[in-house]
């Protein structure tokens, strides 16, 4: 179904309408300007356009237009590690210096080796494991000072960037539209929700209260001059994986999204099939990396190969299409991957 | 130190300012017209103007302006029981009805006998458990919808109104001048966060997304024609008793308020603790119920009578007067309780 002209101009005025993003001010601008006309542009317009209409059967109310957004893999790169676990990484000798006892174990042993290969090949708890000890045992402001500087100077080895800039533009278009059309935006996060809290607000307009992630343990502690801190311990509170994830975003904000964007079928597959569930329509989105040339290709749904990290998988590709997801193809649908490509 | 009246038309200016605060549009208007002149009020409107003015050497950038409040004995009455423990109460038959196993045993036993007195006994333990398995087994949605359908038609057994009608004027007052002026705020309630997610926008101007709160375990399940949903398990995800208010507060939304409202030793102490140990200007706050003509007085800080819910202990007491925090006495400080006061 195609987009009629003047639907077009009421959702673009309506982006025009939010006071801060001033970028959509005319009603013949595209609101969604780096995704290629198509299939999945088409379904997300059409989507804000119904549920935003007073008069149409697919109205939502304002309080109600709740959209959830994977982090990794969805509104940023995530290959060829995710960013929070490159932290974790080039956290370890300091770890080991404070804990020396952990140079001859592993996982240590093999990450303080410098061995690439071999790292990339550490199984997923023994990297929970590196998680969980390089972010704890400090208080709670403490570790969010040291990840900003972190943040500050890390570069993705690719783009020699730093990994803030290695977001995707049409996503980024999107958070505006709907913003702009009254939605509220969340982030729910496989990883922790205080790594990305420090940079949500600035890179994606959302506010760190609107970041569910999984969480570590925090314990209130009064130190030596009595003064009471807040200390991260190596233990979870909040697993966001699998199902995890949207059964913690009920927990901590008792909503049910009308419209969910996700990547991986690890960490996204359930909230998509939740969202889409719901009564009323529904928008489930996932993100098919599929553009090696641009950024990478893995899957290994449709034949991609299987990198392990943030996969998607074939089953996943074949309930999206049963249940009515939005496929997009990054190659196909994104006319310009990241904000600093001209 | 007395607040200039420059500073005063300042505030209510800012008050003015914001959209959908239209109540204070004239800079001659007292913004807390329901608090009485004391050291309450201006250590409030102090605090205010000094956390907002860009000249004050205590400026508070907006993202950073996170005002928490206590619900129960804070901004609405929790005597003679918490509302949400009310409902669950109200639950008591239809969970024996299901479950008929639990007619004989205790606590639903002194439960379906209607002695009132036996009941305001229980321990608190017994009480934790009639909320975890009145509040289970059920999806998500059925719960909001039947919490929704009780506050319709409970009513408070002194007052004769809705408890959502129950909430104190001044705080109202509070929230709107704060809000005004750029702070956001939040609940951080020991009772279940489901719960009070569902009246927050309406009544406090608090959306959902912003209610930390206890809460239960909800399980990703699907049910028989495939459809996936959350239920309610009766067991507990977050507790946000004693530390665990400020703990989970951190793990939600990662941020330390700069400005904390509370009432009880077992719920609130932690919190205002931390708050007002920040660096930079804070405000710690603990409300008194000192008032047993227009509400109740319970303690027993100060000598008054020891009621078991919503206790301020002597010892915090203390604490909040070596600490700096704001002691509010409702008898003295609150000109009008309830807005239904004329």
């Amino acid at each position: 179904m195609k987009l009629h002209r003047r639907e077009f101009a009421a959702l673009v005025l309506g982006a025009a309408a939010g006071l801060s993003d001033a970028g959509a001010a005319s009603a013949d601008a595209d609101p969604l300007p780096s995704w290629n006309d198509g299939p999945a542009k088409e379904a997300i317009l059409k989507f804000v356009h119904s549920t935003t209409d007073s008069s149409s059967p697919d109205f939502v109310a304002p309080e109600e237009r709740i959209a959830e957004f994977d982090q990794d893999g969805t509104l940023w790169v995530e290959h060829p590690l995710y960013t929070q676990v490159v932290y974790c990484l080039d956290h370890v000798p300091t770890l080991v210096r404070e804990r020396p006892a952990l140079r001859q174990k592993e996982p240590f042993r093999t990450v303080l080796s410098g061995n690439r290969e071999a790292i990339a090949r550490l199984p997923l708890g023994q990297i929970f494991e590196i998680v969980l000890l390089t972010q704890s045992g400090m208080t709670v402001e403490d570790y969010r000072a040291d990840v900003k500087q972190w943040l500050a100077t890390a570069r993705h080895p690719r783009w020699d960037r730093p990994y803030t800039e290695l977001v995707y533009q049409p996503m980024l278009e999107l958070l505006v539209l709907l913003r702009a059309n009254g939605f509220t935006n969340f982030i729910a996060t496989g990883g922790s929700g205080s790594f990305v809290r420090e940079y949500s607000d600035k890179v994606y307009g959302i506010p760190p209260e609107r970041v569910a992630g999984t969480g570590q343990v925090d314990v209130f502690r009064h130190v030596k001059d009595g003064k009471p801190v807040l200390i991260y311990e190596p233990k979870l509170a909040l697993n966001n994986m699998e199902a995890g994830k949207i059964e913690n975003f009920w927990l901590a904000y008792g909503q049910r999204p009308c419209l969910a964007f996700g990547n991986s079928s690890s960490d996204d597959q359930q909230m998509l099939e939740y969202v889409k569930a719901g009564s009323g329509l529904r928008l489930s989105a996932a993100v098919l990396h599929d553009d090696p040339e641009r950024e990478y290709a893995y899957g290994p749904a449709q034949g991609l190969p299987d990198t392990k990290v943030g996969t998607f998988s074939q089953a996943m590709y074949d309930m999206a299409v049963k249940q009515g997801w939005i496929i997009v193809s990054m190659k196909n649908d994104w006319k310009r991957v990241f904000p600093f490509e001209t």
